[in-house]
């Protein structure tokens, strides 16, 4: 292998380009051309490569987004789109692939392999950490950092007013940026995807800290919770419960940007270099990512067909903890 | 004056802790007892009244928030409520009062001293940098870095997707905080009250950024702006204008909490002095400001009726940057 | 058991307050009488012991520090002083022991413990990240993002001038910090003390970089470096290698405060619930740690005893990402 | 005029970038094209001038340090280095200069244009804040909130061990970031090369906080104060009372970098915009600041004689709000 390619598809991540940085210069240290796939998918079908050397992922570390851009591309769920997209790497001459992203990357990239027989591995790179077969991905631990700064800030005002915050953060299926970031900001409950939420168990949680003389409440809502986002959830307490002046904030995409946390920075960085030395070891299909501290590989399918399950005993915690 | 009482009133803003740290080590200083009064009028009518010594302000400056607690009263709008309040300062012995808030609490302590003749100076404190007689208002500047940081983080995701953002930011009657903080981003287009807002001109605006290139745009809205909020402005550009992928952020509270910028806390120490050294010569009715980098007076009457103009050269500043 | 002590010794670290508080409330929520004892051993020496409940550990999650303290103390290295420690601790009627800190006060509590019958659970608290028996010591993580922070700022000006930089981090016998953070920054150079610094190789290293217009460097060194500190190391390249404009920063304490990560707020309520529920069921004489992301005890002989090693593949990925 | 040149020299400060964000996209809003000469006068005489277009300066604003570096150059302060620097300039056929920096920039600006007729215009980039004819110039509001930062991150470790704490900030002739970082962080003492420092004084107000049960002292250090840098005020300090555990930090070049606070970003802003409309309207030789909130024009002789004074008010202030 003499030339790979390396691209960010779907959601960008905080640490995305920590590890195009990191399967460039590995690149350049086993004597490898890297070519910087713009815009993902999009970007291989219009032949939107560019060669990437030291100096162009110099000073990119510590910054948030993708200097590669990402996208989501309709086109390349079409055969047509596919054969256009291989045409253009055979001419550019690549002949292996890094894709960082998630869910619909890899499966992209294993029908690709498929079809045309270009080796890929997959990088990890996702806020919402629903990933199998890494314990973190990419971006995951920033964006917990960045809840957790905001809501402390939404936390000295709600203790200052007596009252009571619903908080929305990213996870339309999963609920691990709010479990552990409502643990972080010690939430008084944390609404999550993965279990049933009733609003009357929630209003007598409201109420016993009330009683406690507790100043504020700050209610972590992961958007996909079954009882609705944070604006339905907080309508239905208002319903019931009209004690505390009630607010809600919805993070968004402040989630996705900012600078990477040093967790991220080295964990993109071991994900990056273990890419590139997988695909020189002839390995394809695969997701490379940190287990137990190891890194580790998982198929394609597997990684995307099973999803991390939320860790139950941090849901005991945060009942502890709001006491 | 031997003893005197201080509250925060209002929306809290970060350096109001700054400011009542300020008060009460200069009443130290002048051999004075300071009191603080708890939930600010609400407080005053409930006698819920505490000494405050100089470690009790130890290691505040830094925190967002009030430890003293802020509040809007109703009860102290009727006449009822005052003459309490009036009672409760005469039990604790309460011969003067440093109020930090914002034109509703200035308002109340004008109708105060002509009804009981309670001297009080008052703090400009609050986010919204609206009040006539100061340069800033206590949390302005802060607020001003929030939004500024938490719009970095946007423009790296916008930028890796070709997006075109909205966001939100507090200003019902003013545009101070978008202006600044639209400067600060580098939006491509601000939205302010003071303004009148045409949804075919912000378009044209955002299609000429398409045609040079640009790869996302960030639009800051006063929440009061005069074409609505920023889901309303994102949904008449939307109707008409389809190129992005349009998301709508609303920074809501995370504006009046965090740790205050050192500008904010060095304005409130300078306040807080001087607010304690103008009752103490016998001034009263006044809101101390900082004109032109000079302590300034400025009687609540002046400082409740006008309010401050937005700088005309800021919105040009902003058009022409922006091309 | 129905009353037990928790106490913060040693260097202090973020996230000790979150770990205070899940103690207390873990107390709580199992009928417990939680008490802090202030200033760790020199406290219990002088009976320096107050309860704490569930508001008492409100609003400091977050929070940087200690709000019990922390000490070294000499008299509890005596027979005298410890004596007198459980004398205070009887009277206190504590029958169970939470220690917050690093080596020196499990070895405290291991022979308290054999002396007195007091049993007592460790909690990994410190920067250092050198405990065995836990794969982060809680506050890691937090001192790796001020690192981190601090060396992107100085990336920042190093960039803008063709500057050499020599950053010292602490670390007097590991490298665990500046491993991590070097590779987060994206060091040219880590100096660690577990492996042999070559003075003419780094400069080597350094020239390399220059021929490759790389337009500043940055070189981590751990404190305990066996070439030297950060100032010692910058003379001796300097002597040799005259090129840049070179410069020493010392981030020194800076590295030991701040409001801690999420993953260090997460992992010190895990810990802190996790011993509490280990002195219920009888535990003593053990750390609580986090191995592969499960909760692990380690007898205090074998944490003290052994330490982590440094992740041998992480220093040929710091190579391989200087390229 | 048609074209052009902006370069920023002298050491660097944060919002540099903003200030040659603004020169360039004003030169484009008047139809004027903006070269950048790379690293100062030596690229003004080596030829290293390039176009910028406004693409160019786009996401920008937000970083520190200068994307067209910065020097000192020794070349130009001969004849010989202004003549090929006046070479370069009319062969890339520019007639007028934007410089961003200090003293010495100035200087040189003025020189040159006795020399060699070439107009130009001012700005002042320094975070030292030592420039007459402005209240602020561009990075010293944001290295102030790094010190703040860095120093509360310090108070809360020396809150929890008791500890005396020397922190040493940039300033080798002036006091103006260490008074206003020091009233930020509220330090029991600030020591500035304005007013004499002297040592009796300084323990007496340390053992007077230790009396008080102070539990720390941070002692702020500006780095040329009279009495010597942080490590030697320490020295002499310890030497006379030796109560608590001494630590000195030294700051450095953190101060230096970070991403630029809002209003260094607005500041920025309007000082570019100012600098060109003042060259297109056929001024020269002047530094553009802001005073009193209002755009003014110094004379560069005026600049670079005088000094701003240190505001005698907020060294009483400090005095007051240590009590």
């Amino acid at each position: 292998m003499k030339k790979i390619g390396v691209f960010t598809s779907g959601g960008d991540s905080p640490g995305m380009n920590a590890a195009v940085r990191a399967v460039v210069r590995t690149g350049i240290y086993n004597n490898i051309e890297v070519y910087g796939i713009h815009r993902a998918y999009d970007g291989m079908i219009a032949g939107d490569i560019h060669r990437l050397e030291s100096k162009d992922v110099s000073g990119i570390i510590q910054r948030g987004g993708t200097i590669i851009k990402s996208a989501r591309s309709a086109a390349f769920r079409t055969k047509e789109g596919r054969k256009k997209a291989y045409e253009s790497l055979k001419t550019a001459g690549i002949e292996g692939l890094v894709a960082i992203g998630g869910d619909g990357t890899f499966t992209g990239a294993k029908i690709f392999e498929a079809e045309y027989g270009i080796p890929s591995i997959g990088v990890p790179g996702t806020i919402d950490n629903d990933l199998f077969g890494t314990d973190n991905t990419i971006g995951y631990d920033t964006a917990l950092n960045t809840v957790v700064e905001a809501v402390d800030k939404i936390r000295d005002t709600a203790s200052s007013h007596d009252r009571l915050f619903f908080v929305e953060v990213m996870g339309r299926d999963a609920g691990f940026i709010a479990l552990r970031s409502g643990i972080g900001v010690g939430a008084e409950a944390i609404l999550v995807p993965e279990t049933p939420t009733y609003i009357d168990t929630l209003i007598q949680k409201i109420e016993k800290g009330r009683e406690q003389h507790k100043s504020s409440a700050i209610i972590m809502v992961a958007e996909g919770d079954d009882a609705g986002n944070a604006a339905e959830v907080a309508r239905k307490v208002k319903e019931k419960f009209d004690f505390y002046d009630t607010k809600v904030t919805v993070l968004g995409h402040i989630q996705r940007g900012g600078s990477p946390s040093a967790a991220d920075r080295v964990l993109a960085s071991r994900l990056g270099v273990a890419a590139v030395e997988a695909l020189l070891e002839g390995k394809t299909n695969q997701m490379v990512g940190v287990v137990n501290n190891q890194i580790a590989y998982t198929p394609y399918e597997k990684a995307i067909k099973h999803h991390n399950k939320l860790n139950e005993n941090l849901l005991r915690l945060a009942e502890i903890l709001s006491t």
